[in-house]
This record gives C-alpha cells, structure tokens and sequence, in this order.
C-alpha cells in the first residue's frame, strides 16, 4: 500500500510500468506561479535516458513528456502536477522467456510472491524505468530551489576500484558532465570509462559511488528527531534502484578518527557562525548549519549480464538463462541526476515544512 | 512539525527533553491482547542506560518506566500505549554555562537558529536520551514480531581502526551481549575495550561499526517503489544520533565486485526457493525474499569530548570550552539495542502493512 | 499542500483542471489479482456524466477513461493505477469573459487569494468533473468490496421542499436508477422532476439531499478515535462539491429524542448480536456495529444560474453577470454516484486497515 | 492503526483510558517561543469538566494537569508537548457488572469485537473523557489564533426540541458563559434548563446542537480538493463522541433554496472583496474567503441512562440493565469547549499549511 507517494509538504506519486503505455509522477506542492522551464526538464531528462552514450544501455527512449495538469500558460497553478512519459520502445514479446523465470537479484521472485498478479516485462514495477519520473520531479524542485541560490551537484566517485579520492572543494564539478561518465577529474573519468567499456566487452557489470553536493542551504531546515535532513536523505536515496549504502558528511571514515579531530569547530566569519571543517557535512542535530551538505551513494553492479547463468524458475525447477536485451554495463553514469532529483525533492520538502514554522520575519 | 512521528500502521512518536520531567513515547497499533513481558522491557532498558560498565558513561540512570495507557491486566488493550521514563539525574544548573554557547559538533548552534526559544539543559529534545523512548517501543515491537520466529540481533563489529571481519554466518552472535562492548569475538572484544578505555584516559572519543541482522523474515514484505526495506530501515537508522552511514547487503563492498560474482543465484532447497549467496541481504526490489536481511551502521566519535576547545557562542565571540559531566568515550556499544530497536519498530510497521494487502490465506 | 490525497492504506490522488488535456486519479493500494470490470466502470462514470437527462446539464462529455498503469491483462498488479479521462467538450475562449471576475459562490475569489497564477476556465481544479475521477476510483474500490457482499446504494430523498420521507427500509432502492432523479419513488420523483424543470426554466438551481445506506459491512472496521467511520465518511462527503451538511444515522432528528427513545437495544438473533432498532447508523464509538450504516448529505442550489447577477471583479468594481454555458439546474442526480463513490472509498480504506490488526483467523 | 492521531502539521495524538492512570496528549507543531498561559488552559478544562454545575454529571474531576515536555520557563521550544491529565475519581469496581454486559448504543459490542482484549471500565478508551485531551490541545491552538485576531465560539443553540433561532451575528455570544447551559439568549437559556433538570428527574437523556462561529480567518486558507477546510472541520467535529450530524454556513437549510437567494453576491466594501450575505459560511471551494465561519453539529442524548433496559451479554444472552453512576443529562452544555477546541485544532493546521505555501510577502 501507498509506498508510490514520497514527501510531505512536497509530496510525489510516481506510477507506471516499464512496458505499458507510461510512466509518471503526480506532484502536489508546486508553489503557484512557478515558471515551468520545459527546456530544462527535457535536459535533466536527457542526462538520465538510455542511449546517451557508448558506456550506457543502447535502448531508444527519448523521454518525451507530456504535462497533462497543474500548469497553464507555462506556470503552476498550485495544483498537482501531473506528467506522462511515453513508453515507446516496448517490445514486450521480448519478454516471454522471463514470464517464469526467476532472473538473479532482480525483483522478479519477490514481487512473484508479494504480488499473485505481476507484469512481469521489463521488471515492470520494478524497472528503473521509474525513475525517469523521480527525475522529472526533481527538475520542478530545482526550480524552486533554484531562486533560493541552492544548488545540487552530483559526480560518480568512483567505478570498481577506479576512485576519485580529492575532496570535492577541490575539483570543478561542473567538469562532470563534460564526460560521459560523469566524473569532474578527467584523467580519472577516462580510466573509468575504459573499465566500463572492458566490463561490457565481457557481457559484465560493475559497481559505483556517487557523490553529491548540496550548497546553499541556509541554517534551520530539517525536522527532529526522525525526519533529520541525514535520515530523509537516506530514505530517499535508499530507495533507488541498485544503490547498496548511504553516507553523509565523514560517513564511515568518521569510524576511524576521534572526537578532537573530527568536530567542527565554530568560528565567526563575516558576522555570520560557520565552522572551520565540515566532517558534520552540513547537518548537526539533523538540522542544516548553513554549510555544504555533502554524501555518497555505493551503487551495486547491475544485475542483468550478458553471460550465462544459472537459476530457478517457479516451479522450483534450474534452469539456464542468458541475459539479452540492451543494458547498462554500470549504473552510476545514469544515475547521477537521479541522486540530484532525489536530493532536490528532500530539499524542496524541508524547505516547504520549515517555511510552516518559520516566524523569524516576523 | 510532526518530525517526531515514525511508521505508518505501527507509529510511534516520541517525546521529552533529557533534562525535562520525562522522556517517553506513545505507541499506536498494538494489537490488542498481546502480552507486554515488562521484565524483557526492562532488560531492554538496561542494555542501554549509562552506567552499565566501565566504558559508557558513569550517569546513573535506572530508565524506570511507567506504562500509562494502552495496557490492562498486563495486556495490549488495542489503544494507545504511552510511558514515561523518569529523568532522574538532572541536575540542571550543570548546564548554565551552555545556554548561550554552542558547543562543536552538537546540535546548540542548529537548534539555536531552528528555534527562537530552547532547552539548552543537556541537549535538550537533541540527546540521545530520547533514544531510551525508541528501545521501548523497539521491545513492543519485538514482541509482535516474536511469535513470528523472527530476530534481530545487532553487535559492534568496529572500533576505531579494529574492525571484526568475520562473516556473521561465522559467529556465535549471542556471545556479544557477554562482554561489555557487545562484540561476539572475544578477543577482538578485548581489544576493543582497551582501545575505549585508552581513549576514554585522553578525555576523547572515537567512532565504531554495529552490524544488525534480522532472521526470520518471509519473503514478501516491503513496498515498492518509496517505502522498499532498505529505504526504511537507512531512514531509521540515520535519524539515531551520531550515526553517519548506513550499508545492507554487500553494501560499499559491491562497488568492487562485478554483476557475475554478485549476483545471488536462486536454487530450489527443499522445495522452497532460496538463493546461493545473500550478497542482496535478503531485499529484492525493496521487497524481502526469506533470507537473513543484515547491514551496517557507522557512528562518529561522540561530540562531547574532556579537552579544551575552541568554539564560539551566541553572540560570535570565540571562546574556550572545557567538556564536563559523565559522557560515552564510544557510542556503538549501548547504541546495539537501539539498532535493535528502530529494526524491530520498521519491520513491525511492514508486518502489518503486508498484512492489510495479504490475501494468500484466504 | 497535499490536499488532492485521500484515504491511508487505499489511498486515491486525483489531478487534472476542467479545462486542461485530461483529468485523472492515481490509486495506491489496489489489491494485486483483482479483475477490473471495465464495463462497469463505464457504467458509474455515465451515471455521473452529465448529458444524461432532461434534468442535467446538457454538455456532452463522454467520459472516455484510459488505464495508464497498474493493470495488465484486465487485472490489478498491485501497483498504482492512473487513469486519464479526457476532456472532450472544451472551448476555453468561452472562459475568457471569467478571467478577472469573481462569480457569486464560486471558488473564483477564494483560488485568487490563494494562488497568485490559477486556471480559471471553467472553475479550473474547483470545478466539479474532477468528482469523475472519484466515481473512477469508486468504481475500483467497490469490486474491492463486492466479493465481500457490501453493497452501496445512494438515491435522492430531497429537492427543493420535495422530500422523500419514508424509511429506507421500506423502499424498493433499486428502483432509483429507473428514473432520472434517481428517486427510488416514482411518485415522488416525478414531482421532483417537474420542479427541477421548472427551476431550469427560470435559468435558477435548487439544492437537494441524497441518502446513502451501506449494506453487509461486518462489525469491527472503524478506528477510534479520530478515525471513526462516520468521521472519514463525513469528511469524504463534504469534500464534494456543493456538499453544505452531513448526518449518520437518527442524525440530527436525534437531537429531539431521548436517550430511552433512541437506544438500540442488543439481542440475540440467530446467535448473531444485533439491534432492534438502528438510531445508531451502524456505528458505535466510531466502529461498525454489522446493522447497516445510513446518513445523509445536502446540497447547496449551485452557483451558476442563467440570470443576470451582480458580482465584482479584480479589481473591486461592481459589474453585472449573465450565466452562460450548459449546467445543471440540480446538483443531486448526478451527485448520486459521487456520494456512493465516497462511501466505496472510506469504506475500502477501513477494510484494509481493519485487515492489518485483524489477528482473528489466526 | 493510528487512529488516535489527528491534523497534519499541527498533529495531536490523544491517549489514555478513562479508568486508566492518566489520559493526555503529545502535540507535534507548536512554534518555538510560544507563551503557555497555564491558567487559559485550565480555564478551558473546567469549561469542560463533570461536576461544574446541576445541569452535568456530579462527578468529581478536577482534571488538574501536568506538562511534561515541550515547555521550558513557559514558553514552547518547538519540540512535542506532551500532558498528563490525572484520573482521579476512579472506583473500577464499580464497572465489574459491565464486563461481559453490551450497554445499549454504547461502544462495549464493537469494542468487544474488535479488540480481543479490552479496558471495559467506563467504557476505557470509547469514553468522553478522552475528550478533555482534546481541550487541552485547543487551548494551545487557541493560543496560536489568538494573536491572530481568530477567535472561536461555540453556543448551544438547542436542546430536544427548544431551540434558539436567532442568527448569531444578533446575539452577544459572550452571554453564553453566563448561564450553565451555554445558550446565549437568557430567556432561552432558562427553557433549556428547565428541560435538562426535568429529563434528569425521569433518570433520562436528551440530545441537542452547538452552534460554533469562527472570526477573523483571512482569505486564502484550506486546501482543495480533500482537505477542503469543511471536511477537515466535519471530521474534526464528527470525532467527537455522540455527533450525529454537521452542517456549515446555509447548511441542510440551502436545500429550500433558490441559487438566486442563495448566491453571496461580491462587492467592494473599503477596499476589501466582501459578500453582502454569507450562505456560504465563510468558505468557498473549501478555502475560507475571509467572511465568518460558521457551522453547527448535532448531538444525540447520551446513552446511560437511570433507568431499566434490556440489553445482551457476551453470551448473547438476554439481560436487564439498570444505569449507574453520574452521567449527563444531556451532552451539550459541556461539549461547547470540545467543539471550540476541535475548531481551533483544524484551523491552527490549516494556518500552518497556509504558511508553507504562502510567498505573498516575499
């Protein structure tokens, strides 16, 4: 039940499979009189589509969309807004074989359980498909967050063992989408690139992180003690597909250090408290301290490979199955404007439920 | 607003400030008639409370709680079960000097900002006190979900740079709770302990690993495509304080592995589907699929160390604190039962929403 | 925010303006396996459709609906289903004299305060045919409840001072779809009939009551004590448009009673605990009792009325109206499957939560 | 499941039984630096205390209360309010008769039928003294309208059949709390009297209905399309124990109607949009357009009465029930604060919803 709809303030349900007729997102919370720049959610949209490039699934899907409500002459209304995303390279008959076949660490056996009735095409429900509709959401948010100088920048940190270890103040993220791995440090991307490349040669997969970066956000947003910015984030970030582990500011490194080193100290810069490092990654309490917000998503290989391999079918029986169809060998390149969108509609929420609450100009 | 509220059909909201009258919580979706065993919650308390050994802090508090509603004849009545637990150690004045300055890596500064009017006395509404409410609800929780066969059982497999890399499959997990810092390896326990101690002489602190897994579990349980298993127990263990990563499965380690190793092939074991490996840590598309679902959880080096600091208070003048009371030198171990606790409280919620949608039996 | 939501466990978002490409509804918590009759959906969309009658408004919308996601081969997977339901008759122009107007008791003035940029053709997100995206989910929601042997039937009782007081257990209810007042006595329904003719001829409206009765709901579903079955129900119906009151059982003829009058006295029928009477509506402290659950709900005359009327506009200055368009001069006989609609809907709501804590087969 | 929680962004949930230790409620969504005028809120409890005068209950309840969290030197920090109203005038044995037994119209069956195990002592968690939780959090809401210039007012406007016609804006609503029965019309008042104590002698009940007027709401709050502001005040009202029916503005009345005597015509009253009559009740497309909410809720007579009735046991068998204790005579008198406090609940929500989306200022 009601596991489709995420946020509060700034609430989304996403519907649709990935082989029937479209995929889409229904947003309630859009502030009315919101310009609606299509350009720019056709952009995010295209950042995300497969057959973007020669290390990402070669399916055509354009990702056209089609606003359907909420926005007249180019504005929000304040009403929901509702998009469709066509499904246009469907050839479900591709499908058959998988009708009973339960295919490794997919969704196919848990759904055939939780589920008496499934489409099975495509992973159905359960395609990252889906998240072309997180996407588009998340293009809305950014435009609310947009005016407020908050800006969301994610790059793939690292693919296998292949990691781009320099603090992210250091790099020029807007590298990133300079190649098409989505790494800001060259040198690394092209290194990346190739193990993607050699992976795929194999009919292989392969893991990834992505790192992401929240500036701008002032101090006071996010809610004790469940709804912390961290534990939002977390949810949100959790529940893409593939993605294996979440941490934020120091995450598991802070493990290894001690009090003395790792707390931030307060100073006061230009009449305003900042600290002088950030191993909180901008959250103290669950709350924002006005500093960046920084964390990493671990991202699993992919579980669709192009290599024999053996399973179960449901009737119990072991079965053989060859992996076909046009996939990513590594899903992180693609990914990173999902962890953006996602980013972008946690942020968007709390900034709606701190507007609520907020009487400080008053 | 309304951050203190978790879980959908088993939905607790906690309240209370550390140095307030009581801390507590309310509990709404117990079934009726189900026994409330106050020894095992007691028991549960005590795992967490201060004071329980040589390396947690030296506080005494008993955590006596009185049930004030939802409980007749020692029975769940179906309402609302609510408690308090008493603060009994408060003494106030302890925190005078705190009121205006914001000690590093604490909550003052972001509270301070969020709201015009606080309570500075120990944290306020941001100690981990609060997490005493969450391990009883976590007990009510594990007694629904006892019957079921099902167990949760987390240990400290970190400390510093002392890691235990055992498999879990490996170890006698029971033995954890017999030694002080809850890890089931007795000589790595022993190190462990010597390292806190060593810190704790320093007056610092440092940062540790919990491991939690939970057996038992059907295959079925989970929603997609927002609210999958692993979205919801990240969600709940980044809102415990200090935590800073959260991990399932394969989790980081699956970044370095390609799609032929990971993936979990499906076998046919006594006529029950069951998978060779458990690299996906039994979640399939946010969905469980009846194998032991397990992560990790990363915790800092608590804020509050006994060495002078530098910071800066409310009025952005740079000052020196000096940390003072009885505080954890590590928190990972009387963090177990809370691990615990928000895994059981997460699982629970998704037993009666499978529920509601289950119609297998029928 | 967040108010196009409904229900908790069956949970429904409908979007779409009067005017914009389609309206439509995402349900959340359709059980997998249900068969979807599209017949009958059909059939309740053209009950409320208007164009159906001598008495209704005569716009021609068809009502034409396209399941987007969430069913395949004819039955619910389990995962949301969107419909769309286009909008056929639209000629926006016919709007434009509205643009800057605020008509008497429309929502023209209350949107315009309220969101800065709004659609203001033909009521836009106010307007009433976003309630076909309610008989939609109606629709789903009672095969949800056939199985079950729970019937929902509404009928009108009262237009104008034309009222229909016999007791409904005394009347033929099938016999209200028989005639286009959906009056279940002929008698009655036809001076119904001639009144409302005869309103529509003077280009005025008049308001009405409608009764619902809800039949073979077992006892125990209702949560007490916000979520009593005849507060879901109440707010469900005065969340439709023109909806002015709301009354459950004895309902507000209760207020002339007394307690030794209107007690329902239990007995033991066919060892079954029933009622004598039923003042109570079926419902007591909140939960079903299993006698049948009645109420009522009225109907303002609406808004739109072929007479000159004096009104202001944007900018404060009085100016003179003339209705235009095709509307109807009642609300209530299309406003019939609307109400049983909601009903369908709390009720289903209530049945899968009841589901979730129901330990009684067990 | 969670159905003791009640608003969105100012959320109640209320515990407690009426035998048990205590009743209360946490509050999650009170502004930080708010002042708590303890002696308002015990004001506000008295209003609805047994006991007060000749006309209720001759129970003795002080409801004397104990915050224990949220308030710190009097003032809110923003974290949940919690509070403790003690039960003191409890002699449980005095139900031991009740046990097995169904009390007419009473919830003991569904109660009995839906929770196996259950607090059968003055009907536990069923009982209206759950509703002096409510109170208590009306009176914090009230505190957060207040500055506002929103003030709410609730009369009794009749009982059985003696019944005050007068339009409010004709009565000085202030004279309501000057006679015990709350009627602002004195001469009426007396009549009302007259009819309680007589109903009394017979060991009797009556019903009757509160009126409620809410002033100083501007424009623009609500939210369509569910959580129209008079749904969320019909739930809101229909929660309380013995409400039968709810009816705003024209009410069933509008059902008699022409839409062109029904229409509020718009007009420009020093610069301000206004209407010159108020049918609508201050509410157009569920948002208030900023003219006085009005609405009235029907209460039946209460269910225990001093006399003999038959009724079943849980064995089905046939019994004669004879009344106990210190019951009202008729519910109205001390449900006018129940009804305030309810009010200002969903319109302290609705305040804060407003706010989030409210950029009018920016």
């Amino acid at each position: 039940m009601a596991g489709n709809t995420f946020g509060v303030l700034f609430k989304i349900i996403t519907f649709g499979e990935s082989h029937g007729k479209s995929i889409g997102v229904v947003i309630d919370g859009v502030p009315s009189g919101l310009f609606i720049d299509e350009d720019f959610i056709q952009h995010e949209l295209n950042r995300r589509k497969p057959g973007q490039s020669a290390i990402t699934s070669q399916r055509k899907e354009d990702d056209v969309f089609e606003i359907i409500s909420g926005v007249y002459n180019q504005k929000a209304t304040g009403a929901p807004i509702t998009v469709l995303i066509q499904n246009k390279d469907d050839k479900p008959s591709d499908y058959d074989h998988l009708k009973d076949t339960f295919r490794p660490s997919h969704a196919d056996y848990t759904y055939s359980v939780k589920y008496p009735h499934r489409d099975h095409r495509g992973g159905g429900r359960a395609s990252a498909r889906e998240t072309a509709s997180r996407v588009f959401a998340g293009a809305i948010a950014k435009m609310i967050l947009n005016p407020l100088q908050i800006t969301i920048t994610a790059y793939v940190s690292q693919v296998g063992d292949i990691a781009l270890n320099t603090d992210y103040r250091d790099l020029n993220l807007l590298e990133a989408e300079n190649n098409i791995v989505r790494c800001p440090d060259v040198a690394i991307a092209e290194k990346m690139i190739d193990r993607i490349k050699e992976i795929k040669k194999d009919g292989d997969t392969i893991g990834g992180v992505i790192t992401c970066i929240i500036k701008g956000v002032p101090a006071g947003w996010g809610e004790p003690v469940f709804d912390k910015i961290q534990a939002d984030l977390s949810k949100a970030m959790m529940s893409i597909n593939a993605a294996k582990g979440f941490a934020y500011g120091s995450g598991f490194d802070s493990v290894l250090m001690k009090g003395s080193e790792h707390n931030d100290v307060f100073i006061n810069k230009d009449n305003k408290i900042t600290t002088i490092t950030n191993h909180s990654g901008g959250i103290q309490g669950g709350i924002t301290n006005g500093e960046d917000i920084y964390f990493k998503v671990a991202f699993k290989p992919i579980a669709t490979i192009m290599q024999k391999q053996q399973t179960a079918n449901d009737k119990g029986e072991t079965i053989e199955l060859m992996g076909k169809g046009r996939h990513d060998p590594c899903v992180v390149p693609r990914a990173v404007p999902i962890v953006e969108a996602m980013a972008a509609i946690v942020m968007t929420d709390h900034y709606l439920r701190f507007r609520s609450m907020d009487f400080s100009t008053e």
